[in-house]
Order: C-alpha cells, then sequence, then structure tokens
C-alpha cells in the first residue's frame, strides 16, 4: 500500500498521547474518509510510565494496525527517545521536545524537529497539558497527511466543553512551531 | 498463543467505548503484569458515528493487536449488533444493552447476556455516561481477565477527578449486573 502513513508518538502516561493519536486518526477516518487505526500498546514496562500510541492512515483499509517502519516519530521523553529513536529510519520526521530529550539525534536524520513542545504549551497557552495538541498541529502542518479543517473538527469533538479555544490555539501554535523549528523539513518537501 | 484473550466493544461514539477498552487493556500490562493493546479501528463508516475498540491481553508480547476472533463481544447499539453479531463465535460471551440492542440474539449463543447497561447507569448512578464502567465491571466478573484489584486502580488512573466514587459505583453495579443478568455464563465457568 504506497499511501500507508504511520506515526509513532511515544513519551509517557499523563502527556495525552493517546488523545493524540485518537484525534489524529478521526480527523484521517470521520473527516478526511480515510481508514485510520489508532493503537495503544502496553507491555511491563508500562509500570515505569511509559506510553506509547501509533496511528496508521491509509485509503485502503488497515490490515495491520502497528507502526512497523513510521513516517514520524515524537521523542517525547528521554526514554521514549533511548528506546525509540534506534529503530527511526533516516527519512522519517523525528521529532523531539527540546527540553525532555537529551539523547542527541544525530544530523544523520535530516528531518529532525526539535522543538520545546512543553514550553510552547506553558508560555503560550499557561497549560504544559497542551503540549501533546501543539504537537499533532505541527505534525499535520509538516506533513499534511491529514487537512487543517478535519484536524480542527476531530480536535473539537474530542476536548472537553469550555477548553475549545485553548486547544484551537495550542493547535495553531503547533502550526506555526513547523515554521520556526521545521523550516528544512517543509523546504524539502518543496512547499 | 493458548492464553490470548481478545475483547471487541461495539457501540457508538460518546459510548466512552475507548475509555473502556483503555482502562481494561491498562488493568492487564500496568497492574497485572501482562501484555496489551487497545485498537480503536475507523473506516468511513464512522461518519455514522460508529465507534470500534478492541482489546487484546496475553502472557506474551501481543503480536497481532486486532480482535480477530474475539471472545468477549459487547453490541452497544442495534448498528453494532447489525454488524458484528455475525461475526461472533458460538461460544463467546455475546453481551447486548437491552433497550438499545433491538436485534434478537440467538439462543444458538449460549453465553449470552442480555443486559440493560444503559438504565442500571441511568437508575443506579444518575448518569448514563458511567455505562462503559458497569461494562467493563460486568465483562471483569464474568470472565476474570484481569483481576477486580487491578481493574480498580485501573479506573482510578483514568478517570477526572471528583468522579472517583461515582465510577466506583459503576464498576460495583457491573460486577452486580454479572450475576444478575449473567448467571448462566458464570455457572459454565464452574464459578
Amino acid at each position: 500500500m504506497a499511501d500507508r502513513f504511520e506515526i509513532r508518538l511515544a513519551g509517557s502516561g499523563g502527556q495525552g498521547l493517546v488523545l493524540g493519536g485518537l484525534i489524529m486518526s478521526e480527523a484521517a477516518a470521520i473527516f478526511d474518509g480515510k481508514f485510520a487505526t489508532q493503537t495503544q500498546s502496553y507491555g511491563p514496562e508500562s509500570r515505569g510510565g511509559a506510553s506509547k500510541s501509533e496511528v496508521v492512515i491509509s485509503s485502503e483499509e488497515v490490515d495491520y494496525p502497528k507502526a512497523t517502519n513510521p513516517d514520524v516519530v515524537l521523542l517525547f521523553t528521554e526514554a521514549a527517545a533511548e528506546k525509540y529513536l534506534p529503530l527511526c529510519r533516516m527519512d522519517a520526521i523525528v521529532i523531539a521536545d527540546a527540553d525532555l530529550v537529551k539523547t542527541e539525534i544525530p544530523a544523520t536524520f535530516k528531518k529532525k524537529v526539535i522543538v520545546p513542545l512543553t514550553k510552547i504549551a506553558r508560555d503560550g497557552v499557561g497549560r504544559e497539558f497542551v503540549a501533546n495538541i501543539i504537537a499533532i498541529g505541527l505534525i499535520r502542518e509538516l506533513t499534511g497527511v491529514v487537512t487543517e479543517a478535519s484536524l480542527d473538527k476531530a480536535l473539537m469533538q474530542r476536548v472537553p466543553k469550555g477548553t475549545e479555544d485553548l486547544n484551537k490555539k495550542a493547535l495553531a501554535l503547533g502550526k506555526e512551531a513547523a515554521h520556526t523549528y521545521g523550516k528544512h523539513v517543509l523546504e524539502m518537501k518543496g512547499k
């Protein structure tokens, strides 16, 4: 399947990665008319608080719902970076939280994007817990895997009442971050 | 894998099936020390509001995270019953909401459990939205696939602050419903 697109969001419990993955997959399936899965995998290591959410988006039915060779990998904690960076292919978009990930992402990853997601959430919205929404806004802008309008609608369906404006702002900050921290990635796709 | 256990929760958006599946899988992996996945699959039919959450629990790493031949199937809407009942194997535990599912579950399903989940939520807790928690309490009691203590802990990690008591009560109502509506299933497993 040429158009299968895989996203891996790796971090710890409480960072909202399941919700972030859900919103991406719902944007694709409910509003863009594609097929999508969101999978949350747990092993005994979950005791340490690790969390991983994977999204697969395709124009055909998704037969295998786990990410096998992700196009986009978000590393949201140092533990996630240590575990999943070695599994990243060289041409993947590798996004790392600038403050939470200490591992250096080698320059061979030409599409690495080091971005202070949590700091942007804190400074821009006053709430660290929207860092997940900033992340999906960033991923959308970098990849175009879902449309902006669909991500907006999917976000509004999932967020608690009363937090709509806060979350819309977070999505906008994610878009902005793509241009500030990921300009080289946008240029590589000739956009 | 002899001990692979599959649960399919099928209904519509807003019934909390993703959350229900997450809590089950976290009970298994974080607190029972097993491996688990939770997968949410979407196709274009999601436009109609359909929602399906699948949980796979195993003592070994879960290679294929979708339910292929579920041990337990929850049918939470008429649309879910029409779509997924034909896929149920005869010895599966088939749980249907008594008020929302009109399709008759044939007597050949010896482990069918027809239970007014939504009504129990409304009458017992005053909140229909805890029907998903009643459902997982019911499934736990019928199957023992996760321990009671683990499900309790996983529930408390996931529910919003201030709703702990409400959710604990829902879980207890689910356990009770297993004995009221699923006694034949409990007897079949010699419990």
